[in-house]
């Protein structure tokens, strides 16, 4: 350990509290109270006053890189938009395209308030450099696909353990995590391999699952049994499984899944907008006790990153499936895109009650301006967050401690911006 | 008339043209071209370098004072939040409060890049007032309720009958609209005589149809028919007609809207929001040619009122009703939300092409901040428009030739919020 790193918030308000100040230590929350004094020896500090603090965003599935291909085909049947545009497009990416479309997507994350997201993408050290220099919180992960034969399982397992080798170096922000496609692009003696190095090293394993009703079919008539049920048989449903969409699982599926503890990542927009043709079981899945994350999806299927616009969708659309207004109320809506019901989800093992900023958990934290125009007034704080916030309510950003953004304000922003949109055209015109 | 009022927007981008200057006198776009000259006689020039000229947003529907009651109230079933928390308070509502509500949502319409809203609201006059000052255009009426009686029906005639009268000093960006609440609130009687006074002044009428499935069921009950059948049996069923809602209507009813040349406004959040359990017909309505408008209804129901959102939230929902990704394209979506396809919701007689500028139209503009992080790269504008922004992307707006944010500075705003903030707490804390 180096010296000790210090940032102290002052004036921030907190609900049922009032004005607090918030000293930070090494990333972690060390004090939380009014009578604090501020630090008198020139260390990090920063002005909270007419601020709502509020408790980082987690995006539980995104392709950050994808940014680069917001808009590029969109309102396309899904076989079509991967054929003659994603694909073609991914298949140009280099490292260096995807370490800008990440910085990009982390600008976006950053600007509305995401402090933690869980990745899954090609040239994955592009991702690993943009996110340790970016200064997020996130689960990295190269995806494994081996549909191309033995040669390309191989490549996948040699892939995968260079990559857990290299973590070791990763900051303690970035969390390895292994990222098999889905189970209709992996064979099964990967998805067992893999189930044997996650327990083997303890690590997170992020797979799409039953996002389709193509995918539940196939699943059945080549394996016999539905799509979850199937991750059991080859030891991959644990505490340490994300499962992104789980748009089509049945009761039996959910009551498993509850069973083992895995986590369920929602992902509303981009659902409705390939049409999936089904809606996220969310009151099954509460009802369970299973742990439940929201996930932006890449910006080529949502356009936006979001969380506040994804979480007021993730309410909108359950409430209409379920025919009920009750249906998940703005403090669940909440709880959810906090973090607070899917520990995995933050990178941590368990982290409780993260809905709220408390001593001891990671200096993960927002400034809020809970006095724009668009959230007034306030009758009810959570419901103001939910319904009516967009992400430019953001006025600063807290990850680890450090000060991603200030007054909307991020260094180098503009830079990075223009770099990964000449390249996204660069890409664009190889395909078109 | 008195002396010219001009505008002259200077470097402004127009997709497939380029850099454009824009010259507005009287309220309208009078010329449009690279070549035009800046005035050099110190009239008002606005500067829209590195932004895009965009038509400013109609909003089809809304209750625009009932900002006051965001978040008053969610996540609760709608018989029981209209009763306990709705109506209690509006009927504490005064002419001042409905004012500074109304100023308040025009605060936020104004930031999000609407220019044109209809409106359906109690203390028609604060209205008026407010929508006067604020500058924005829209179609106002007060609602007309019966349900008390035959002295409630008389008053309604008497109220519409002096609103009409006080309508010819309202400025011409306001269009006087009779605003009969619904077939279930207003007795036949009355919805006959409106339909009459509606033909001989040329009115539009603006009322909620088929919103609920209660509300068919009622209707069929009732008087024998469906509610478009019984609107037509009445008269009001014509060109001049604005139906918000339109959820449950059968083929039979779009078949017979779309002879009538009736207006439909779907207000997709609201619906979800409240879980009425359908989802608008678009598909079928836009097959037959009816006029299509969006709203965001009141703020009480939404939580939001702000297009860009609405119009993400439209497509989204109708992609995944019909099962299509096809469905509802960006460029449909962006003609819907700039009221392309519903001259009437524009308070104009006929516009063609609004969702692009052109000479001789009403000076209703935006400049986007279309290089925002948020719509970074820019593959496909319109798909970056309707998917990808929100209305933080908003820099400036122009509505009848006149500057009403510009650099998203409007001012005033910060006394207006507190007033109606203020006002807000009062009122909630009758209530409670």
């Amino acid at each position: 350990m180096g010296a000790m790193n210090t940032l102290f918030v002052k004036n921030g308000w907190l609900p049922d509290i009032g004005l607090v100040n918030v000293a930070v230590t090494n990333g972690l929350i060390t004090a939380i109270g009014a009578v604090l004094s501020p630090p008198t020896d020139g260390s990090p500090c920063l002005d909270a006053a007419g601020m709502l603090l509020a408790p980082g965003l987690v995006n539980g599935h995104t392709h950050a890189a994808m940014t680069l291909f917001r808009g590029f085909g969109d309102d396309m049947p899904l076989m079509e938009w991967l054929r003659q545009r994603i694909w073609p497009a991914e298949a140009r990416l280099s490292e260096e395209d995807v370490y800008w479309g990440t910085k990009l997507a982390c600008l976006e994350m950053i600007r509305s308030g995401t402090c933690c997201f869980q990745d899954m993408y090609w040239h994955y050290n592009g991702v690993v450099r943009a996110v340790t220099e970016m200064g997020l919180r996130a689960g990295v992960g190269a995806v494994l696909i081996d549909v191309a034969g033995v040669e390309q399982a191989v490549a996948c397992k040699k892939l995968a353990e260079q990559m857990f080798e290299e973590s070791h170096d990763y900051p303690d922000r970035l969390r390895y995590t292994l990222a098999p496609h889905a189970i209709y692009t992996v064979s099964e003696e990967t998805l067992r391999w893999i189930a044997d190095f996650s327990d083997r090293h303890d690590l997170p394993v992020h797979i799409h699952l039953s996002e389709t009703r193509h995918e539940v079919e196939q699943c059945l008539q080549q394996h016999g049994m539905r799509p979850a049920y199937y991750l059991d048989r080859l030891g991959l449903l644990t505490s340490r499984m994300l499962l992104a969409h789980g748009v089509y699982l049945d009761d039996g599926e959910l009551d498993l899944i509850g069973q083992r503890g895995a986590t369920l990542v929602t992902n509303p927009v981009s659902n409705l907008k390939l049409a999936v043709g089904a809606v996220f079981p969310y009151q099954k899945a509460s009802d369970r006790g299973i742990p439940i994350a929201i996930g932006t999806d890449g910006a080529a299927s949502n356009n936006s990153l979001d969380l506040f616009q994804e979480v007021k969708t993730l309410a909108l659309i359950q409430k209409h499936a379920m025919n009920d207004p009750t249906t998940l109320p703005a403090a669940a809506a909440w709880e959810i895109v906090t973090g607070s019901r899917a520990p995995l989800a933050t990178t941590q093992a368990a982290v409780t009650h993260r809905a709220t900023l408390a001593v001891g958990q990671p200096a993960d934290f927002l400034l809020l301006r809970h006095q724009e125009i668009e959230v007034s007034p306030n009758h009810q704080l959570l419901s103001n967050l939910v319904y009516a916030a967009s992400g430019h309510i953001v006025d600063s950003v807290v990850v680890n401690g450090r000060v991603l953004m200030h007054q909307r304000r991020i260094d180098g922003a503009e830079e990075i911006r223009l770099e990964a949109c000449a390249r996204a055209a660069l890409l664009s015109r190889s395909v078109q």
